[in-house]
């Protein structure tokens, strides 16, 4: 049975990623070597690490007076370096759910965090849009897309530097890098799997701060090192070149943005329509792109399990909904082809009709 | 032509590990779906992480009241990690080179480094081995194999914990855990790909400190979320279950032992015979069994660039010597085959004949 593969993350990726992955795996670049047995610092690996920042510029036009890093950690070790070498004595943050939270957490460790917005008083089932950026903080952190309420923010205005957590929709669609100092992303839904944590820094926003900033967490460090100060996730980072390249060839963040806001209008709409079913996201503009949240219509509320189990036997994989939201969460990352998100909204019919 | 695969790291790994993880990059357990694109959280990857930590547990005979951790940032953030968990107002490190020396630089930070000895007056070519701790320091901290210069270092005794940097020559012989509060390694050489980091941390040498230590960089957290906390290197971590089946398989590190004493000693007695070439490191005690530096004896220090090239064309990858030591360095890691390092002796002793 073909399998529809919904997971938040680690989550699908392109055929071709996987495929010249496998092949790497057993003879990388010619060398009869595998991409996990080569030297980081051998000509064909450190090709690799140069090919995906390059790639990376490109797809986000990324403009001059940025660096690309891939470093280890995940983006909830973002949420320490953030601050670390960018917060001075404040720093505000949009809170939009659990992401935004563990941020903040981290943050706290340096100064005044204020939390410019939150939509705690609703589950974080929307975005808020009406807030004010204190002038003296250091940046703005937000998340772009989040990934367990099912909610996304376009780049908010502020009159102070922004930080991003694009974890979950990086890729998906274009940026404005240039208004931000800082954006992070764990390779794991758009781009490659686990093990790589894309970083996209202004280089004149860092060693502003008067702080002794550990080696690792330092960005200028890894910066000089391009990337290999210490030994970087190799394999991982294979990955991602792969499905970097998969995405240039397709048409960039452009023409993926096109696919993507086709893929989920298909599933909301339906989604909307299925008399079974209804978003947990009522403001259409908050609804993420990249995992779409549902439940039961509350007259339906104890078909909940039955569904799950229904569309488990069509092959729908990780569509179970996170604890704190309930319900399902099907996530239609960029790799996600439009036929399985149909064929979610056959089985979301089929079951419509049972019923 | 046939490669051997001499690199320090990342570096060869076994035939079973590259194969299974081919597959698994295609088909994992039978899910349909890559290993780089299954949650974390699926019990098809849960499964993973259960197994390799068991095995580690079985393998290095690690007693009760230890975890054992996969977590991400390689050894390099172990060293900022290992006191900020560990470190009261002292801590000693016996400094036996590059590796040592960034471990204690991130110590610093934290309070006092006390360097019990150092064999930085001969290039780090011998092992100190007679100094004090002193019986304040939170921990004695020691690399037990030294990629750079070629050493390695017995569990020294001492009248507190130890704290070993392990990366080089984890699983290539019986280590005795009870010694020590913590180990770590990064798996790029004896387990796995880079992007996973191996530590075995005793649970009650934690939380005696009196710090706030970031979420990312407390063990109590990753303990408690079983590796969980955030996404793990999940590809890193599966190839390296990988590794250990076939380390168990093989008998262990009991078994690898022998082999690597035997590898090593056919290289070593080469390099001791052959007039051509020189060990780096006069003592045989502290010879590495992994890595094996020498150099050109002095009288033929111009052949230096003419045999890498001859060895090069004979297919030896990855035996040029590390800046800091020059000359050349084959790694003989547990995945590296006897005949690989027979190739590289007839190598020398066919260079030696044409001079
Ligand atoms: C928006 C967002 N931020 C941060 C994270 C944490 O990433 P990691 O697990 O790589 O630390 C996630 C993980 O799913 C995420 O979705
Ligand atoms: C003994 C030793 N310690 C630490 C490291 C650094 O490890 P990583 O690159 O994973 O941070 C290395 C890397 O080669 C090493 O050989
Ligand atoms: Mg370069
Ligand atoms: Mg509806
Ligand atoms: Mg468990
Ligand atoms: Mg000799």
């Amino acid at each position: 049975m073909k399998k529809h593969n919904f997971y938040a993350g680690p989550s699908i990726l392109p055929e071709y990623t996987k495929e010249k992955t496998a092949e790497a795996v057993l003879n990388f670049a010619g060398t009869g070597l595998s991409v996990m047995e080569v030297s980081h610092r051998s000509k064909e690996f450190v090709a690799v690490v140069d090919e995906a920042v390059a790639l990376v510029k490109e797809l986000l036009k990324v403009p001059e007076g940025y660096s690309v890093l891939f470093l280890q950690g995940g983006a909830s070790l973002q949420f320490l370096m953030a601050p670390y070498n960018l917060m001075g004595l404040k720093a505000a943050y949009l809170n939009t759910g659990v992401w935004s939270k563990k941020a903040m957490k981290e943050a706290k460790f340096f100064g005044e965090v204020v939390e410019v917005a939150s939509s705690a008083d609703a589950n974080f089932n929307y975005i808020p849009k009406q807030f004010d950026t204190p002038a003296d903080a250091s940046y703005l952190h937000y998340t772009s897309n989040n990934t367990i309420f099912g909610t996304k923010v376009n780049a908010p205005e502020a009159n102070v530097p922004l930080v991003a957590d694009m974890s979950s929709d990086i890729f998906s669609r274009p940026v404005d890098v240039a208004k931000h100092d800082l954006i992070y992303a764990g390779a794991q839904k758009n781009l490659g799997p686990s093990g790589a944590t894309l970083v996209i820094v202004k280089d004149e926003a860092l060693g502003k701060i008067d702080r002794v900033i550990p080696t690792m967490l330092d960005y200028r460090i890894h910066i000089q090192n391009e990337s290999m100060f210490n030994t970087p996730s190799t394999l991982p980072v294979f990955a991602c070149l792969q499905t970097l390249r998969w995405l240039k060839e397709l048409g960039g963040v452009e023409a993926i943005e096109k696919i993507n806001i086709e893929k989920a209008a298909v599933l909301y709409d339906e989604i909307d329509r299925n008399k079974l079913f209804q978003s947990t996201v009522p403001n259409k503009e908050d609804r993420s792109l990249m995992n779409v949240t549902f439940v039961m219509a509350p007259e339906f509320a104890e078909l909940e399990k039955e569904f799950l189990d229904f569309a488990t036997a069509k092959g729908m994989i990780g569509i179970k909904g996170h604890r704190s939201v309930g319900g399902f969460r099907a996530s239609t990352y960029n790799a996600m082809p439009i036929e399985s998100v149909q064929a979610l909204v056959d089985t979301m019919q089929e079951f419509e009709k049972k019923h």
